[in-house]
């Protein structure tokens, strides 16, 4: 399927993947996030950029956390939020995901953050709003199914770029479950995008997907291995359903192995940042003693993800659609 | 009961049913959302009529897309929007509905737009607001029951109007399951207080009502015949529970003799056009190339509605009650 | 543990309970309050004292009535608000408590309007706060486990003082089930600090905790002698799970004993006001021809909490943190 997140004019009018997305666009996103980063401090914490537009959460699948995030987001741009769980609603009613999207896209809405449990839902309803010429409406993808969650690879590349400056020296570990995350294969587009020269990916092979090598990834089984000398770690969270059964023996199995303690933190270069999208499993994939400590910027992230989200959606809504 | 949406002047204090509205009051509501279809189409789409106005969504009845239009319409009428699913809430401790009704007026609220499984409801609580003097809160019927749906007829009689112009020549049938449906009841009073003067009913005789004849209405229960030369189609949704079990045979059966196929809605005016409150059942009231062709205006619909609901709330909200 | 409610100035950065709150900063709130209470009345009812912060309703407990309150107290403060049903969300994924506070936190909310189950959760997040200079962000206990409401007893207060100017002078009973009322604790805190020289309790022994006479409370078992010659009535809410087993015999046999009847009434001053915190059981604690009756103010203590919150979160907003 064409990618249907540019218009012809190569301007970002979506946001659904950060896979093939240009490098300028990508540092116009960063750019545009840092001037919002001092807006959150400010005692009105609100810019007019989008004062008077529709922003319509669409989330076919619970997230507070990341619902909340674009709640905010939304308010402090000015515009007017709709939260709707779709689940509840009319497709409990029979009706279908298309014919729900042109109803909502009839009362003059001017953008869906979609999150869906299906792969491709965000690019089926971005496609369909171009094919049908309803170049009013922008998509911003908010995770669907194990294919990817742009605005959290987006905001990790913030982090790194505050704390690391440069992409081009570093090298970057992804520890955990990569085979159900979508945050994993965010990342690794944005990383390569962005010219990070070694990416790393750290697990169990029950949970490694194929053909990383392909995508220009060294591969570890051995969490010792794969943190020498890293500058930014990358935690995955699991997933309780995984935590035992088929894929894992247990939690605690799992901690011995790929459990980021204090002591294999230190096997990593002494300026290392831990990342974690969140919500952790202490004591599963990291120990409190890192997750508390001096190199975690976990908060950080969240706090940039306000500005980085922002920042899609304000660059979104100023682009206008294919045709235009 | 005396109608009380009406004050002593005569004016729209609340918006009840259209049953007994009198023709210049439904074509000053049409007239007015009017001036509010272009507010969509603005930049910043926002009017500051009910600016610092606290509307209440009191939803007893679940339904996301109806709220959602009341929550957009007053949005961008400026005023501050509170949605209360009062199913879960006081009337589950106990609580009786005018105890409810009269805490949220002590919190001035302005407005409540109230949608209830039981017919009369909204009667209930405007004639207590009235009764007990608290004048300074509006009442907006968003469904009760099999009783009213009035801004959906208001609503369709703006797409009528927009189409046709002349409501003085037109033949409007009515599709479906004329029994149970809300919507049908305010559109066969608003077709007859303006001046249509053929309305049709057609639908299976389990699914219609006694006493349609005595509203003026000619019955069909074939549906080839009542569609001959007619110049609005309005389709019924076919609700679920009733697609099989003592009132019809199958949603199969049921298409076979009163879905909208290309064929049947040949048998209109060629410039008849087709509305569907929404959601439409594919395949069971009407057939995907009559929903998506040219002569559907049900996404209109959905655009007007927005404006029609806005203007019904900015003129109840600036007629003063009974007493004053 | 220390209070952590009031700065090192001694002023409220955090309101958690009225138990210790200095009788001064119990006064500036009911003054604030009452400049607020006009501003419910004026045609546009804003004023812009929170603008552009973000308030989040962080309910642990259901309770759609308080978050109402809040919600409409901020909106007229012009804050942003986020609702936030966090049973259904993060702890569900096995996060902690100051876990997800660390996060809200992180994305620069300015308030937390927290409602717990559990006795004691306001404290543990505020103190929180306070240990990780978070100082930017503020506490509004809206009701934890038995322990406190402290917006519930400040407005009981606004109630009190509105209708009978001078504390020092009143008898004021209280009367049910104090066993298991943060109402009636955080009460009969406020009515000492004002200087209420009386103040009663009464009810079945079932329902009346130990300490009350160590509180510097009157204790009655008959209602009859407790309701002679007071000047204010505080009537508290049966909860349906005590109305039957161990504690009462049945909710007919309560309301025979406890339940304020036009002849028990008659009992007291004849200026009595009559108070009770909603929502009402009818026929089990109160007479609806009390409820309805003249010496009723229950719907006044409805209105007056909405600018008793307003104060309160203007207050707190203002009132830099601990090390400030």
């Amino acid at each position: 399927m064409h990618n249907p997140q540019l218009n012809k004019h190569g301007e970002l009018q979506h946001l659904l993947t950060i896979d093939g997305l240009p490098k300028s666009i990508v540092n116009h996103i960063l750019d545009t996030a840092s001037s919002f980063v001092s807006v959150s401090d400010r005692e009105v914490k609100k810019v007019p950029l989008m004062r008077g537009k529709s922003v319509f959460n669409l989330f076919f699948e619970n997230s507070t956390r990341t619902r909340t995030t674009f709640e905010i987001a939304s308010k402090r741009l000015s515009a007017d939020v709709i939260n709707l769980n779709i689940a509840a609603s009319s497709t409990s009613k029979g009706e279908s995901l298309l014919d729900t999207i042109d109803n909502l896209a009839a009362m003059h809405a001017d953008m869906f953050v979609v999150r869906h449990a299906t792969s491709g839902a965000p690019f089926l309803i971005a496609k369909h709003l171009n094919d049908t010429k309803q170049h009013h409406v922008h998509v911003v993808n908010a995770g669907d199914g194990r294919h990817a969650h742009p605005t959290q690879g987006l905001l990790d590349m913030y982090t790194i770029r505050h704390y690391k400056k440069d992409f081009t020296n570093l090298t970057v570990a992804i520890v955990g479950d990569v085979l159900h995350s979508r945050v994993a294969r965010s990342d690794i587009h944005a990383l390569t995008t962005l010219g990070v020269p070694e990416v790393r990916v750290i697990g169990p092979r029950t949970l490694l997907p194929g053909g990383l090598e392909q995508m220009g990834v060294r591969v570890f089984t051995d969490m010792n291995e794969g943190l020498k000398g890293v500058d930014v770690i990358i935690m995955l969270r699991l997933q309780n359903e995984r935590m035992s059964g088929a894929l894992l023996p247990s939690a605690q199995e799992y901690f011995k192995s790929y459990g980021l303690t204090p002591e294999r933190l230190a096997l990593a270069h002494p300026d290392a940042i831990v990342m974690h999208p969140g919500p952790m499993n202490r004591g599963v994939e990291i120990d409190s003693a890192v997750a508390d400590g001096p190199q975690a910027v976990i908060l950080s992230q969240v706090t940039f993800g306000i500005a980085v989200r922002m920042a899609v959606m304000s660059i979104v809504a100023g682009n206008s659609g294919s045709d235009a």
